[in-house]
């Protein structure tokens, strides 16, 4: 349901992958004429129905299309026909997403919602199972893209919000109504979702506090640096005292908001560019842990959404075969093995210095076809133990290899070879 | 089996969280008798004798005493006879999961090991499953902290290598004898193990280059310095060609090599420090995602222990009702939200300069009980549009929120104060 940008990215790696097992049925959406594609198999309908789709026998509905209306009476008309669901709609499942599980449970389906938040980081089952023997208590995170763009180009160009924001909108990183996104709106309603799946603390978004980022002005990047710090959108969900379960009851307090902050340079948070996310889930057990990737983008959410897909398909087959199973996972291969990955190359040499060395060491590269970047010699060393750099252009690593048969045999090394790729 | 720091650790969170449905059953152990420890159920039993365990009704057999042998029989023996296992040991997953993986298959149980890579980051799961819809082509990674300790001290205190290696013994970081760090080998078999979940490649860890760390000297990073570079012992696996499912056959060629490699300062893999772990993966259709945190430590890698417990019992239990099951997911709770963090603050005011400012702001903050950090004012700006910054040392927010009723009143603020937490 929806084939805009994500949707028909998700179709694109069901058909390209080959998931023999999953198989896309329907695609729906308004005017649903004008969005055929060549590139779907003929046996796909394209509707603009939802009842073709529930009376239908797919397994698993993927809802893309946004908004809360109709979105929200389909998907549960598509649990109710006993159908699983996929969704990304962060606003639908930070409202009524607990509802949604219980009436999912009710009828023995699933509802996942790995693309709702963070786009293709998968902060959501790393949170929900890599992390489950944790007992999370804080969360921070840059969860909203525009917003991490905007204060970015502010940062590095000196131009102020108004500036920046229009930029972000010509560029297509910012709406053309871009208030969800400046105010705090956008990644308050993720911060819901993460509040939920990681620290088990039901919160409406609107009880969450959020602040615009539209006041920042150049000004306060450059006071920020001064505190050794740098400004970003910061969404943070924080257990007052560190979670004992026996505590877990209705007096407990979180702290949430969604607000630019000043954040230390050293911190993982300050170094997030463009309109990259990343979370810090902080936990009793495990202390720290950082997800990070691209938020945003047909291309990573539609990832998290085949995710979540393959998710359901694992547990529906395990169910029917009262086993685990591994169905539709891709065939696992032998390879040929190798290391000899083309690369930059540093070579540090130590010698005995005396005259001509480079010459012999530049001549030996040459005849095995290898060219040399540049020539590094740190100045003061003793002359019995030289050390200097050669860096090579791209090449492979064998054609090294075989280039340091040769050298390491020359008489002025006091040591053999030190080689390097640089990556 | 195996009461040793992970092991412990393991049996602490068992107990502390209120998973009434997970029981711990017994304690495996040599000389079991001194490893004995109060704050165990009585009911644990404490053992030396693997047939104790194997003829219990015990679900899921934890392996965290690390070796080949007997560790792999008792596994066997373990799934044998109907139980799943959870395992931290990289060495035999490396060497023997796809089999044991069968073995599990074939009798209906699961094989976990989330702990045998990167301890407590949830990467195996995150390749797994996270990332599940996305065909990943590359792995790098920091999956020794040992190594990673090392090099950042010889980096950080320009100390030679052995010197580093000699005071990471002394703290704990490095083991007595210290090959299978230095020389790439504890590296070789994760990234083996990373290979075959995240690339769908069979490798054995013996058919992948490993070079020693040994060899970088002080000198090394001040070159690598010139070249914008740091320098780390890099895990690399890639796919030779970006995979098109159809090409997955036996003459697909995989790059891998775990070796001290110059990374680009602004690489994520840079920025990785003292015994930190890091992964990037990079897909084709996601781009490049990040998973880090602590790569070892008693805690983290009870956490990915528990973590892979947790998994198995909701398969389990979903087998068993043909349904999906939230059982033992900490019950969730409606928490108290406040946005009332204890924090440093940064007040940025825009003035109508003109004698008493400073003071009568300070007199506002002061009695409200909020103490000034420092007051910050850049110079040449102009008089009728002067901004300038007070910082405050750590209070409540919601202090700085009732004076910040009184400074917007004044009258010689041409905007109101903007208001950040410095975290």
């Amino acid at each position: 349901m929806g084939f805009g940008t994500v949707g028909s990215s998700v179709a694109k790696i069901l058909c390209q992958r080959s998931n023999t097992h999953l198989r896309l049925t329907h695609v729906l959406n308004r005017n649903v004429a004008r969005k055929k594609v060549d590139w779907l198999p003929a046996s796909v309908q394209w509707t603009e129905n939802i009842d073709d789709i529930l009376s239908s026998d797919a397994d698993i509905v993927v809802e893309v299309m946004g908004g809360l209306q109709p979105t929200e009476d389909w998907i549960r008309r598509a649990l109710q026909s006993g159908k699983s669901v996929v969704t990304a709609n962060k606003q639908l499942i930070a409202h009524c997403g607990p509802e949604l599980i219980v009436l999912a449970r009710q009828k023995n389906q699933q509802i996942q919602f790995g693309a709702s938040v963070a786009g293709g980081v998968p902060v959501i089952s790393g949170l929900h199972e890599g992390l489950a023997g944790d007992e999370l208590f804080k969360i921070r995170g840059i969860l909203n893209g525009t917003c991490n763009y905007i204060l970015s180009q502010i940062e590095a160009n000196g131009i102020p919000f108004a500036t920046a924001l229009r930029e972000a909108q010509k560029l297509g990183f910012a709406e053309a109504d871009p208030t969800e996104d400046i105010e705090g709106l956008d990644a308050r309603a993720k911060l819901a979702i993460l509040a939920r799946v990681g620290l088990h603390c039901y919160v409406q978004p609107e009880s969450i506090m959020a602040r615009s980022i539209a006041p920042i002005d150049t000004v306060d990047f450059e006071y920020a640096n001064q505190l050794g710090c740098t400004i970003r959108q910061i969404s943070w969900a924080e257990l007052k005292t560190a979670p004992k379960t026996e505590s877990h009851n209705k007096d407990n307090e979180l702290f949430a908001a969604v607000r630019p902050a000043l954040v230390e340079l050293s911190s993982p948070l300050a170094r997030v560019e463009g309109s990259q996310n990343l979370v810090v889930a902080t936990g009793t057990y495990g202390g720290e842990t950082v997800f990070g990737g691209h938020g945003a983008g047909g291309h990573p959410t539609a990832v998290a959404v085949v995710s979540d897909i393959l998710a359901i398909a694992r547990s529906k087959q395990a169910a029917m075969t009262l086993t685990t199973t591994d169905a539709g996972q891709p065939i696992e291969t032998t390879p040929t093995v190798s290391a000899d990955f083309t690369a930059k190359h540093y070579l540090r040499f130590l010698v005995k210095d005396r005259p001509g060395i480079i010459a012999t060491l530049a001549t030996i590269l040459s005849e095995n076809g290898i060219n040399i970047d540049s020539v590094l010699q740190k100045p003061g060393c003793p002359k019995s133990h030289l050390p200097f750099l050669i860096t090579l252009e791209e090449c492979k690593a064998s054609l090294v290899e075989q280039a340091l048969k040769q050298l390491n045999a020359l008489d002025f090394l006091v040591q053999p070879c030190l080689h390097m790729p640089i990556l």
